[in-house]
């Protein structure tokens, strides 16, 4: 294929305008796109990463909680880039509470707090993984987790059962 | 405390504007709030219950996806209605794809599906468990499941691993 200078300077130009309208999400998309081809144990900075982190329009990203003993799912909460700090910082989870509007140390109140045993992050960095030590129950309602609303596909009912 | 007829009727006259000002997310918070004193094994028309879940401004809910035989967390995604109530019907867990705005058979092209072996509800009807029986690996990157970016709080750093 023939190129001429100018063709390539066109090209040149044409491709850095679009780098620079590409949007923050795409390239934050391109950060974890990168990573995925990255052998196991292979290290990156954390707060490299954290800041690459797509958090939603609210600033916040979904954090799944899971007994660390028992491997059951406890709750789903949300973490603003505060919480998710608090909690590497203090050990202690934190999340965002959105009827509140604001941080939530869970367990403060309660005593039902959550010890953190490790924390993940997805291949799309809008996730997150929070494996915990849980005092006493996880949910408001005294019950040990939150799904507890257990559908029964074949007779359209959901029963009330936290197993 | 002395109530006359007049301030009876006024504040009768109140409640009920307020009741009309109610927004339709107080309404779906005070449906679940009602559900929580309920005992083990009570049961709920399905249909009622799908009728108040609180899909978010896009209409759609995250959904946490586990391992029926290891209990291990394999992702998180989104249904919208229509995901959800296609998934209780085929028993193939199928998504809201936000990145392709269209439903998402799991494992249609990849053979990688999700059977359905449970759906769970949480206490506020704004999160979804689904237990799945996993074909192949769940992560789009190959690996078993997505939360492969496990940070280290000490070292600050993180670690790709699937473990």
């Amino acid at each position: 294929m023939y190129c001429s200078a100018g063709a390539l300077l066109r090209l040149w130009f044409v491709a850095s305008i679009e780098s620079l309208r590409l949007p923050l999400s795409a390239m934050k998309r391109a950060f974890f796109k990168n990573i995925e081809c990255y052998a196991d144990a292979s290290e990156l900075e954390l707060d490299e990463v954290l800041d690459q982190l797509a958090f939603d329009v609210r600033g916040l990203l979904p954090v799944i909680t899971q007994d660390a003993d028992t491997n059951d799912v406890l709750m789903l909460a949300w973490m603003n880039r505060t919480a998710l700090t608090e909690t590497l910082i203090s050990g202690h989870v934190t999340y965002w509470s959105r009827s509140r509007n604001q941080l939530w140390v869970k367990g403060e109140t309660s005593g039902h707090t959550q010890e953190l045993v490790s924390l993940s992050i997805d291949c799309d960095g809008d996730a997150i993984l929070c494996k915990v030590k849980q005092q006493g129950p996880a949910c408001h309602t005294g019950r040990r987790h939150c799904f507890y609303l257990r559908v029964h596909r074949e007779h359209r009912k959901i029963y009330v059962s936290e197993k």
